[in-house]
């Protein structure tokens, strides 16, 4: 067995990016939840630019930044490939993955911002679905999943477009995620979450939306202080 | 000769990244100036997603995103290679390739944004030299390029702390980058500034200071407007 260890907080989807690609691999890890009021000197000395999860240490050297210690991964151990082959494809893929950070953006832009007005607000969601359309269309397609027929990096990447994302709506009250809006993309959500390493994997609904609510909460007093 | 494109501006550091990295490799190609206020077809066909440069477009096929498009050209012609050949290494190369955005993001933020008062001028100032504190010490330490000895794809994507980051400190009438407080990044950016595709490939100084004092005019009234 390999020296493998994952440092991650249970409700982070980017923690969940890292747990997915080595249960797809058929890595074996020690999984060690971090406190995040109590940051642990491992954590602090494995990623003392961030000072934050996922870390993955390998044979006792370590890696932050989820997109990275993905690419680490897919090196490291590359039966069960999780991107494309061609060079090409592969560019594509982590053109995706990088685009990742502008969805995140906008889903949770409408949760954890303060709004003037409704109309703030409204156009927030709704730039929000347009950025989600641009995934849908221009990235995804009619493939079922973004590399073809069989999940990847890049869906891995858009793991939050789950439960997190059905828990984010619930807390405000608004749907992005509708099949009359969106049906490629919520297909291929489904789809995601059928896959078994996925499906087996996800925290615990119900404790992850009081954990957002509590997160929108600290976010929206914050801005309102400052 | 390969069929390789490249969409650009001539004042863009990112632009420069694939310039330098294309170079660097001695792979020919043909450079194509875009127009920011009127967008070519080819530019909004080959990056409909972004709109942006650079793009570069080999075979027919396009590629945006500097850091993705570094990674398809270090893997499309890996001789003179620019990421390390160890997997760990080459982790550690893309982290501070991604650490790149948060550097660019802390200089630019005093030039580009609007304080209500000299304290807060003064925070980001101090933010910026603290962000570049952490790459001089953890990113590059005691070694003469990111990488070793020799220039790489991380030494690239900090390009920006050449005559950029010199335009912009002679602009607003600060200075970041200075022996007592950065000595290494100094000694750094002096060697990378002296490899000969660097040299041989910048933007005319005066042109781009220029450039810059219209982009920071755009950006200061844009945010007063809003």
């Amino acid at each position: 067995m390999e020296d493998v260890k994952l440092l991650g907080f249970w409700s982070s989807p980017y923690v969940h990016r890292v747990i997915w690609a080595l249960k797809l691999k058929g890595i074996s890890y020690e999984y060690l939840e971090q406190d995040r009021f109590n940051k642990s000197d491992l954590l602090l000395q494995s990623n003392p630019v961030y000072k934050k999860v996922p870390v993955l240490i390998h044979g006792g050297k370590a890696i932050a930044e989820s997109p990275v210690i993905l690419e680490y991964i897919e090196e490291t151990w590359p039966d069960i490939p999780l991107l494309p082959k061609d060079t090409y494809d592969r560019a594509v893929a982590r053109f995706w993955i990088k685009f990742a950070d502008d969805v995140v953006k906008s889903v949770t832009a409408p949760v954890f911002q303060v709004f003037e007005d409704e109309q703030g607000k409204a156009n927030t969601i709704q730039k929000a679905l347009e950025t989600l359309k641009v995934l849908e269309d221009q990235g995804l397609g009619d493939k079922n999943f973004f590399g073809g027929n069989s999940i990847g990096l890049v869906d891995i990447s858009y793991g939050v477009l789950g439960i997190w994302l059905e828990g984010l709506e619930e807390i405000v009250g608004i749907k992005l995620m509708e099949a009359n809006k969106l049906p490629r993309l919520q297909a291929w959500l489904h789809r995601f979450k059928q896959v078994p390493v996925i499906k087996d994997n996800l925290p615990n609904y119900e404790k992850l939306k009081i954990h957002l609510q509590w997160r929108r909460e600290g976010a929206i007093s914050g801005s309102l202080k400052s």
